[in-house]
């Protein structure tokens, strides 16, 4: 994973040895009191051209579309906690794909007290809804399976704030090995049996010579994974589920000046969530989820760097490959 | 009434007449699809400081402080009905404003369908509402006194669209005259007797010459109006309910030759909306509601001239002073 700048001036982290990269798009990264510079919460992974979002505050389906992702191909909405900054673009993102007129199902992955919202939006505003509108609930007090598809697992991630609230986990499975482009043009492989080679075979020459599996491949990329923990209390029981995590995306509301009052609020400072990352041995820590009362959020950084020297600051629009 | 235009590009009504503006606020003039270039539906009326919600679409909240206005100003928002562009923003701005430290009451004037957003609001996001939310149901099927104050009506305006719906007349009561400082001054009329002689009192000087009210007054200034017509379809009968308004906002989704496409989705051209001014006798018209696949606004602008010269597009930030 490496640094680059994009013309728009944000910051990328990019790894070039991947061929898809997995790519988390910052919709909004403000908290709970709507400011002009910030959005409130909102992400989505792109995983190889599936969109996951993780929570919905209000004006995400604006800041959706003006980062250019498609609504065809948003499958899955994961929710952090039942607060309106998490929330309240729901309904709209909810009527406008109907709107559009979206026939794909539609999954909410979501604490149990998210499921009125989504009711009263069914009932109340969507008389003839285009897609099934397909609520799991999450419990938010265990570390579990969410979700998973052939690439992608999700795990749920215990986080303490005022509501029943958790954090999300995207870990890549296991990925396949690469398959050695010089040997298939130098022994005539057909391209019938790459599927078979990159799963474990290996291959017999017409000769009757065997090529081992190893010697036709070079390894698979290590998975990659985004952990997304907001909002949350100072939790220092989350480094082992976050061990070894290519991004994490903390919450940092407050500096440490104002400790007492991330503490009254269940919120963290810059530099418990740099331990986090620090104590979970994460290649790369994001922050965000800024309070208003913050004017200058380098104040933010430079604490967690202190700790973590690999931060970044969140920012609306921003793309980090991983 | 005259034009202007500020800094900042938008063209401004005023009537340099009236010591006190009446000044309506564009905050966002799109439809139901979002667009980059429009909010949804939310307009609000400053009446003499005291400010009048109309319509509460998504992102209604930012784009009120980014015009400046101050929420402990807000005393009253009118909803027209329960369509999410119209009403997606008030869960986040009634949240907001109990994160702000609102204690005053606020009262929220909608037709009958709009109440299970604001329960849900109440009771799922707001545990402790720093203030009451008081809920006034309106009749959309009548054209019926909603609220007044000292110097200021709210009527009902009964419109047809595809759910209960109705716009809102403000009405200025009629004003007290003008005092006429000359003959303050010649005379040494104390102050205590200004508000006697501006409710129709005259003055007996010390030497016994009666002074009366019409020779210390010039005449009051019209009272000013301003009508909010949206969602509806082509509605002729509502022209008498208009008379003489000194501002009429009439949706506008569509151009003429969309006419059939308005009709099915209950609608207006903007042709329409110029006939209702133009039978109305409207001193002005500003059209919005653009629906999402209109290029080009100004075909919608030059449609409405045509028939009712004195037309604007609204704009989000746009300032109409009546």
């Amino acid at each position: 994973m490496e640094a680059r700048t994009t013309n728009a001036g944000f910051l990328i982290f990019s790894n070039p040895t991947h061929m898809e990269p997995l790519t988390l798009h910052i919709l909004g990264c403000g908290s709970a009191r709507p400011t002009h510079k910030h959005n409130p919460s909102s992400q989505v992974l792109d995983c190889r051209g599936k969109l996951f979002m993780i929570d919905c505050g209000e004006g995400t389906q604006v800041a959706f579309t003006r980062n250019r992702l498609n609504m065809n191909r948003l499958g899955h909405i994961f929710i952090s906690h039942n607060h309106g900054d998490h929330v309240f673009g729901l309904p709209g993102l909810v009527c406008t794909m109907s709107l559009m007129g979206r026939t794909a199902d539609l999954h909410i992955h979501a604490p149990a007290d998210v499921k009125p919202l989504l009711e009263m939006v069914e009932q109340h505003y969507c008389e003839c809804l285009g897609y099934k509108l397909v609520y799991h609930p999450v419990d938010t007090a265990a570390n579990t399976l969410v979700h998973e598809d052939r690439s992608l697992e999700v795990w749920s991630l215990p986080l303490r704030h005022r509501v029943p609230c958790c954090g999300y986990l995207f870990r890549e499975k296991p990925l396949l090995p690469h398959i050695r482009r010089d040997m298939i043009d130098a022994f005539h492989i057909p391209f019938s049996q790459i599927n078979n080679i990159k799963n474990g075979s290996g291959w017999t020459t017409p000769d009757g010579t065997f090529l081992p599996h190893e010697k036709l491949t070079t390894p698979a990329d290590p998975p990659r994974s985004f952990a997304y923990c907001s909002d949350t209390l100072y939790m220092p029981a989350l480094a082992p589920l976050l061990k070894d995590v290519t991004l994490l995306y903390h919450e940092a509301t407050y500096t440490s000046e104002m400790e007492q009052r991330a503490k009254q609020n269940a919120h963290s400072t810059a530099a418990q969530a740099a331990r986090i990352a620090l104590a979970a041995q994460a290649s790369r820590l994001c922050i965000g989820h800024y309070s208003a009362c913050i004017d200058d959020e380098n104040a933010l950084l430079q604490e967690a760097r202190a700790i973590f020297p690999r931060t970044i600051l969140a920012r609306e629009g921003m793309q980090i490959h991983l």
